[in-house]
């Protein structure tokens, strides 16, 4: 059994997500059927992590195991024309046994981009938000300073997330203006459901003047979804980078 | 009656084309049917010319009449929540009533877009064409060189074309290599059908050593379709500006 690293790319538009769901259209449900179709044995596909509907990935890593096969470097170019135009294979390397996509993760980096323009721009409308009117981005990062380190993060997750432990370390969160858009990079060890999108849900209210950077210390130690801003909708979002 | 000049942008993936089709999803129909909306009077619209399905416009221009009606430049805002959200309205203002979208167009530029990575760029597969592989600029600059100029350009226009008249000037053809994409800018006083993709899908051939930059001479000289290159696919063509 050979253990394969898999960096792939997708445009999340028409997926329910990254996760296997019976019946639905998910990236990992077409890696899987792809793979094993080439392989001729079932494979189970292990990601860095989920990413949610409409949430796009620009390298997503995700490991495999194979019995013989083709020489995993091979496999962007055996995929290229087995997997839809909305998922694309763009490195392969084998891997020692004890890789795991998921648990060997250092960090992982999401960017956000946000359409600056009056009226939105029309070839990017399926990888911003457009947010027109001025942004305060002095203030938006202060209150993204307040966010760096490590906290709990109950105010920054979906409210229903099952998950016990709620404390991350955010390393760095990065803004680079643009003519036309605004992205923000956020790097951490690891992120809740929404997080990111919520967090920049949040740093939007600040920087549009109807929120105080002041206010994020007290929003993380409300602990509570209701204290921190609205979701960011899925499309600004992309899975940046994940470091091992 | 006042006439209005808009600037429009499309993403033609979902349309058949610009023109107005019976029963067809066109943006010309689109665009009367909102507009007859709002102003409560049949509106026709004049566009600078016809793009092909799955064609996109940056600045596609289009004029039309209204009676009464709101101010032209409010326009793009009245549009924002009433088009779909593949096009948008750019700009409006007023224009005298000798102006005419078509008629007193002097040049237009389209830009033509290739993806230049080993695996295709999941973000811009809807605006570009994927040619992997060495591509030799300087002998594309040459060949290019030869289509500027006034000529008969019958070999670098679809078949079926009933216009008469196939002469045109082509003032520059532009090459704008980057590190994913190649843009292809191509600027004339007007387009045959189909005759920027087949200037690029005949630059790809001469770039990929399977045509010699010294054949543009004899292609534009047999007048006739068949000589010259293949039609490159719609995607990759922006209708980038229109000049009055």
């Amino acid at each position: 059994m050979q253990k394969v690293k898999l960096i792939i790319a997708y445009d999340g538009t028409d997926f329910h997500g990254f996760a296997r769901q019976q019946g639905l259209r998910t990236v990992q449900g077409i890696l899987e059927e792809v793979l094993a179709g080439v392989l001729g044995h079932p494979v189970e596909v292990f990601g860095s992590g989920r990413t949610d509907a409409g949430v796009h990935a620009r390298a997503q890593v995700v490991h495999f195991q194979q019995e013989k096969g083709p020489p995993p470097e091979k496999w962007p170019y055996i995929l290229l024309r087995r997997l839809p135009p909305d998922i694309v294979a763009v490195a392969a390397e084998p891997v020692p046994d004890d890789f795991h996509a998921r648990f060997s993760v250092r960090w992982k980096t999401y960017r956000y981009s946000i359409a600056r323009g009056e009226v939105p721009d029309i070839f990017r409308r399926r990888f911003t938000w457009h947010v027109p009117g001025p942004l305060n981005l002095d203030e938006m990062r202060q209150a993204a300073a307040a966010l760096v380190g490590t906290h709990d993060f109950t105010s920054f997750c979906a409210a229903a997330t099952p998950v016990e432990d709620k404390r991350r370390t955010i390393a760095e969160i990065r803004f680079e203006p643009g003519e036309r858009e605004l992205h923000i990079y956020c790097t951490g060890n690891g992120f809740l459901q929404h997080m990111v999108r919520i967090i920049v849900g949040t740093l939007v209210q600040v920087g549009q003047g109807r929120r105080a950077a002041a206010e994020i210390a007290d929003i993380l130690a409300a602990r509570d979804r209701r204290a921190a801003g609205p979701t960011a909708p899925p499309q600004g979002l992309v899975l940046w980078s994940v470091e091992y």
